[in-house]
């Protein structure tokens, strides 16, 4: 591929068929490769912290920086697992909740399931394992056992960019100003997270973000609700 | 691979990794080849009829020979999609209930979307279309909309054959004996249908299945309800 000024370089990432995964061929830091974080004065005190997928130095980096806030969260990647892996254990050990996708913790756990795998990282510190699987939906993994939200139904798939970070905005903003991190509320979480992730694929960028009201996520979350529930009907002989 | 006689034959199929898809090398019919099937006369009045994985003229022949069932249900796969065609619509065409993988449905209708290719086949006849997915679990489409079961979080899967056929009794197994087609008797169909699929996996063959219970199977139907059911909280400011 040809930039304009005609240096070639090659994508970091690149969707199959079916848009599940993205297949990473060369990854190049560019200006994150020397960053340092800087954290202002105004920030140093949140309530809820979502490391995004960074070198996970620089995480531990912005956690050293900030008061202990009431939960941490955090995102990562197969270059940062194959390559900052000792790093990376450390800021698992200082996290609440891990949001990656199915790839990414078999790596991390070096396990094909992801039950096990699972289990794997939450003894190493986030108590709660956030498992995001594309259009095959999503499952948290915590205290109670395993909870599974199917992926949202959508005839069309714009730009699968950003649908894990949108995915993290909706779950973390659904936590916000909620209390313990306790399965029913984390629950609603993912299905928020899934929601918002679901939004996100129908357009390229942010674009249909901007638009989308509190009243379609509300609608979208019955939706769900009413796509996975079932009735226990008698048994018949 | 060198069969005791010396010899040599191809695998019909294997599996990757992740034990989801089925890998087709070489279909060698074998005695299916010149099979016409005849039905014994204590057969020929079924309230169920199955039609399983085999030549869609064949699933013809006994669409003909029994009176028509209370509910007909097929299976097919990839080599009938490409071989056979214009019969597997005729199939279609008198069909209830078609079950497939992901695989084979986007195959059928010529469409990576599920949603689109659901739809495809409900217009061409089955008003029920299940789609399974393996690990990923299972989805129904029917005038209700669509309905998904997770797949059974197992920590070890020792053998995916049979599962879909597991699956389909049932379902199927489950639809006996009940009344209409309605969406709440399907919905409970498909969750004993991923039970019985859930329980095939965990031994081979049909070792499993020979020892399971009533109460195991009660009791993963619950699991799964656990699994997915979630409480709608007051969405805060």
């Amino acid at each position: 591929m040809e930039r304009a000024d005609g240096e070639s370089f090659r994508w970091d990432g690149r969707y199959t068929h079916d848009l599940n995964t993205a297949h990473t061929l060369d990854t190049r830091l560019g200006v994150f490769a020397d960053f340092h974080p800087r954290v202002p004065e105004d920030f140093r005190h949140p309530e809820i912290l979502f490391l995004g997928n960074i070198d996970p130095r620089l995480q531990l980096e912005v956690l050293d920086k900030v008061e202990r806030p009431r939960i941490v969260a955090c995102d990562t990647m197969n270059f940062w697992i194959e390559g900052s892996r000792h790093a990376l254990l450390e800021v698992l050990e200082r996290v609440d909740i891990l949001l990656v996708n199915d790839a990414e913790i078999r790596q991390l756990a070096g396990d094909p399931n992801l039950v096990r795998a699972a289990r794997w990282v939450r003894e190493r510190g986030p108590g709660r394992v956030v498992v995001k699987k594309g259009e095959h939906g999503a499952a948290l993994f915590d205290d109670d056992g395993v909870f599974f939200v199917p992926g949202f139904p959508l005839e069309e798939v714009f730009d699968p960019t950003g649908a894990g970070d949108a995915f993290a905005g909706g779950f973390l903003g659904y936590l916000e100003g909620n209390g313990d991190l306790e399965p029913r509320v984390l629950r609603n979480a993912l299905v928020h997270g899934s929601v918002l992730g679901a939004f996100a694929v129908e357009d390229f960028s942010t674009g249909r973000l901007q638009s989308v009201t509190r009243a379609q996520v509300a609608q979208r979350v019955r939706d769900f609700r009413a796509m996975t529930h079932f009735e226990l009907l008698e048994a018949h002989a």
